[in-house]
């Protein structure tokens, strides 16, 4: 089975394979500090919604140990200045501001505790359990999916929705794992995902590490390959699910999703139950991260664009529930309507598993 | 009137601006040799279908008359490889092979001429011709489509059709610098266009220039923009278009077509007549370059995928005559049924202006 290690929590120490290095250098840093956590988070260092769910439950606890509490009245205002901290480091991706809630809960729960040593421990083991949950999660989801990945087929993804974007087994790529573990044949095609690259860094790099075929292609050449019949299926992974089943996720799979829906191929979500939000009713309710001009003018250490351009750069889009054929959970695939099926499954889990 | 030089001829000598160096540095460079013109057109230091025409014509001249015949029926054989290395060079646009075209009847033409250099000095007045006439049609071209943009409109392009991509007043673009002439207020959304970025550096570089409001995007937020009502027309270029009305341009035009199609946002291609190839009875005649791998991978100085990925990188694809609400030429739009139209407006210009 295919496993990476985007994060390693190790004797209240945390450390994360460096992805804005991928694949060129594997390397791992520590994060010590609320600060770093928050820079790594924001500047992709750890991204895809259910890693910096789990980073940030790490983080929280190894940024509020480096503090030096001793007081416990003092550790829980640093408890919550630090939570909403990390939770802003990134906007769209739900699993973040869940994660955290958990944590939340877990604190509140303890309300007779005195000792921030214990408090620390009682956080930590929480945010183990988001972590080996999540890894459950991943293989849940990689066996209900795997059948919609057919022998001979080709598959197209976008962004990386992998091992490196969760606890180490994926989201979307979970399908294929599973696919290809037992025995099927098939192609993958990873979108480059512009501006960052994680389908040409990430993504081709985790799949052939699992021998599975890839196929890299720029962003644009989507349509042209589903045009010459070589994708039978989209599967994709998602940073927030409103509750009509609208889901947000790297931009350009909008894209992706109308034009599979022009060329008669399905398009399949695969996300865990944290990265539905129940509160958002669409997903107008879902706030999408703006990202700077220098990653498109000058993402490859030189620039690529005159001087002073104006750059429209948004991190995510939103694709609406109807351009969905399935999504693909822990629990199964849930079909439309959507409403009632997000209801059903994810609204009975509640907030804590 | 905003013009750009990227193809210059005097007293003999062709040189041209490097655009693989833009818009960084500003360097023309000499074509003196079959050779160097062949690899100039095969890099993209020249390329856009009209400019690659203009090149051409003018690189056989200076090329054969490098090689310094004296013998005539020599000549005419060494006539006959140079314009096919040349029309080798790149497979899709049309113009480069009508060019060649155009030299080769006149060189025909002059079956009573013995002298090489009265042969060079007839050539190199067609040359002279194509590039002229290559400058009145971008002008007709601009004039006819300029009244598609209309005041507050959001236009979206894709790759380059602009002065650099022809003889210096574009073709898609020549419709914006048309509109901003006569004082209409527009922004236009340029796709950055991988993996060569012809619309980041070139397009955005032109606009700029021409005091046109320019947001780049990258390739995967053309969607997102047009499901936000920014987009009220998308204006391309073609480097091939069929009797039927299928136009071969840029890889990612087709899905911007279908994008468009999607949004309700009407889709116009403006080329001259030398782009139509009526011997192609639709897009599938239409031959499409294949580039390799390196361009998507090691695009920007350093690499950006893991080592031996495969990649499958189209230069062009063909949108669908359906998906094209109207055809800008220097005779006017021409709009469905296009094979009527297209065989009465650009038939009945012939081979030679």
């Amino acid at each position: 089975m295919f496993n990476v290690q985007p994060i390693r929590w190790s004797a209240g120490r945390l450390t994360i394979l460096d992805q804005t290095l991928l694949p060129g250098v594997s390397q791992y840093i520590e994060l010590d500090t609320l600060e770093v956590v928050h820079e790594a988070i924001l500047k992709l260092r750890v991204r895809g919604a259910p890693a910096i769910g789990c980073c940030a439950a790490f983080g929280l606890v190894a940024g509020l140990r480096r503090q030096g509490h001793r007081d416990v009245e003092a550790f829980r205002v640093a408890f919550d200045s630090a939570a909403a901290y990390l939770s802003s480091s990134r906007p769209t991706a739900v699993n973040l501001s869940w994660a955290m809630e958990r944590m939340r809960v877990v604190l509140e729960g303890s309300y007779d505790i005195c000792d921030v040593e214990v408090l620390l421990g009682r956080l930590a083991v929480e945010a183990e359990r988001i972590f080996e949950e999540d890894q459950a999660l991943s293989q849940a989801i990689g066996q209900h999916g795997a059948k919609l990945i057919g022998d001979g087929d080709g598959v197209l993804t976008h962004c990386n929705a992998g091992g490196l974007a969760t606890s180490g087994y994926g989201t979307a790529l979970a399908l294929m794992f599973a696919a290809h573990d037992a025995g099927r044949q098939f192609r993958v095609y990873a979108d480059e995902t512009r501006p960052l690259l994680q389908g040409a860094r990430l993504t081709t790099w985790e799949l052939q590490q699992a021998n599975i075929p890839v196929t890299l292609i720029c962003d644009n050449t989507a349509a042209q390959v589903m045009r010459e019949g070589k994708i039978q299926s989209v599967i994709v992974g998602a940073d927030r699910i409103a509750a009509n089943g609208d889901a947000a996720n790297k931009i350009g799979t909008y894209s992706v999703a109308v034009l599979a829906r022009a060329h008669g191929i399905p398009v399949y979500v695969a996300a865990p139950y944290s990265t539905f939000d129940l509160d958002a009713p669409d997903g107008d309710a879902i706030p999408l991260e703006l990202r700077g001009a220098h990653e498109v003018t000058h993402g490859f250490g030189s620039s690529t664009a005159p001087e002073g351009v104006e750059v429209y750069s948004p991190a995510f889009d939103v694709t609406p529930a109807e351009y969905i054929t399935g999504i693909v959970t822990e629990s199964g695939i849930l079909y439309p309507p959507y409403t009632e099926a997000i209801a059903e499954t994810v609204g009975s889990r509640g907030g804590v598993c």
